[in-house]
């Protein structure tokens, strides 16, 4: 049980938290524990929200797909790590992604009235929630800000910035090119060029025509901030 | 006062707590009521957000602005509003925009350790906030995923989408032609079509070639949504 508790408090949203206050809540509240074998789907897209979910042993792999142009952008998560909780609360409280099991591996699933239950128990899980949330909303906004030149290779890292998240592991990219280029707004030898440079500098690998590996994401979104 | 409390009841993150809650909040924690004259400036880009910030009364101005590329939208907030309280935590508390009077204006703020205290006190508070965080989070995922066709009309409907909210008013985009084009990847005959497009359906009105006022961000976002 040590180790649970130790996998519990390395968990993004119940970081900085005390062994005391974890142990008072896990007597409180209902922790209910997953198993998945490799291949299992574990969450599909569509499916409501009713739940914060953590991924606490092994790896899954989240995928995003257009719903009217050939474009996939996939990325994996490694516990100790949460499932995209800004779909609990807002507008739209239904998943945009499926989530798939990489290897065997363990969920962690608290009930949104459970949750909300934890967040007014500590001060450390309300400012966990708030920071994440607030963190993905002025991503956007920050990076059209600090654009240096609006080129197709920083056009690309936006799109990689808004999917995937500093933890994100093994993120590609499946696509019509036609698509990819419409989505980015990029003429064909312009996409052609930043496609290379791309590789050139190691932030990539194109497998084939229509699959893109980002290989270094924090050297890719250092493009957005002029640092390369 | 019962003109006060009917204000503060209908401002976007109090809405739904009773009369009484309000009452008991007010005593105990400090609400700050600010005037300001046409023209004062009452958020400097860059300051930080140590206070969550309410239009009570008369209407500001959020202006932002690219770092690089000559490019300014800003929107216009009438009371009862917040002004982007997502800043109040994550990784950058500093405000992206500035903030102006248009008439005279009051402004309530509360300081973010009072305000954390208020979201302790009734889930109504703790609710709004999530959820008003988690909208904001949701939206650019969902709209690049949501996309028609990636057109030009498309992407700058996104551009507005990501700074300005649905009570947003007054929508101007100040911008060298050159450089919008560069934000959004459009050559420039694709951005004049637009740009036709757009007036033609009398959604955005261009007093000039470098200013674009929205006349109707409702119908703009619509097109996002393939409803046009």
């Amino acid at each position: 049980m040590a180790n649970i508790y130790d996998k519990l408090l390395h968990l993004p949203l119940f970081q900085g938290v005390t062994h005391e206050r974890l142990e008072e809540i896990i007597e409180k509240i209902p922790f209910h524990f997953l198993k998945f074998r490799r291949g299992d789907r574990i969450i599909s897209r569509g499916d409501d929200c009713t739940h914060v979910r953590f991924v606490i042993s092994g790896r899954v792999r989240v995928e995003y797909e257009s719903r009217a142009l050939k474009f996939k952008i996939s990325h994996e998560l490694a516990s100790p790590e949460v499932i995209s909780p800004d779909y609990l609360f807002g507008l739209d409280t239904s998943y945009p992604f499926s989530v798939y099991a990489c290897e065997e591996c363990g969920i962690l699933q608290v009930a949104k009235q459970d949750y909300i239950t934890i967040l007014h128990s500590d001060n450390v899980f309300l400012i966990n929630i708030l920071n994440y949330l607030s963190r993905n909303s002025q991503n956007q906004k920050s990076q059209l800000l600090n654009i240096e030149n609006a080129s197709v290779v920083e056009r690309l890292a936006m799109l990689v910035n808004t999917f995937t998240s500093q933890r994100s592991q093994n993120i590609t990219l499946l696509f019509k090119q036609k698509d990819l280029c419409r989505l980015l707004g990029a003429r064909r030898p312009a996409f052609m060029g930043a496609i290379d440079y791309l590789i050139d500098n190691k932030i990539i690998e194109m497998p084939d025509n229509s699959t893109m590996q980002i290989k270094d994401r924090k050297l890719m979104l250092a493009l957005l901030k002029g640092e390369i």
